[in-house]
């Protein structure tokens, strides 16, 4: 099964983006849902997957979709 | 059937944007794909839909997902 990695910050945008997304993913691609506010040690990590803003999506062949915009990541530590 | 459009201008951003989000997306949304570079006639559309830049994805329920950031809606009229 494919992975992927929603990371969002709770923000109005974040939560219209994580809904929409959600809806639209097939069930082959398991999903997991990140809320870098919540669980800011998982920073790092976004940061190093190349995620600029929430909410993104990083999928498991590296790439990074960034979806609207809600925050910069710089805004979150 | 929900239905979906997916406007893009053929720039690089727009193509690997494209290939993951129709990758992702669950069979029962049907994607249209529009190519607003080269079908400029659709611009309006885009724009009252409320698409700001491309790649970006239009929901059936009026919402609008920007993906990563291809060029400006302005830039391709």
């Amino acid at each position: 099964m494919k992975k992927a990695v929603f990371y969002h910050a709770g923000c109005p945008v974040c939560v219209s983006a994580e809904q929409e997304m959600l809806n639209l993913i097939t069930d082959k691609v398991e999903v997991e849902v990140v809320h870098l506010g919540e669980v800011k040690s998982r920073l790092p990590e976004a940061e190093n997957a190349g995620v600029k803003s929430v909410p993104a999506l990083v999928l498991d062949n590296g790439h990074v979709l960034h979806i609207n915009y809600g925050a910069g990541i710089a805004d979150l530590k």
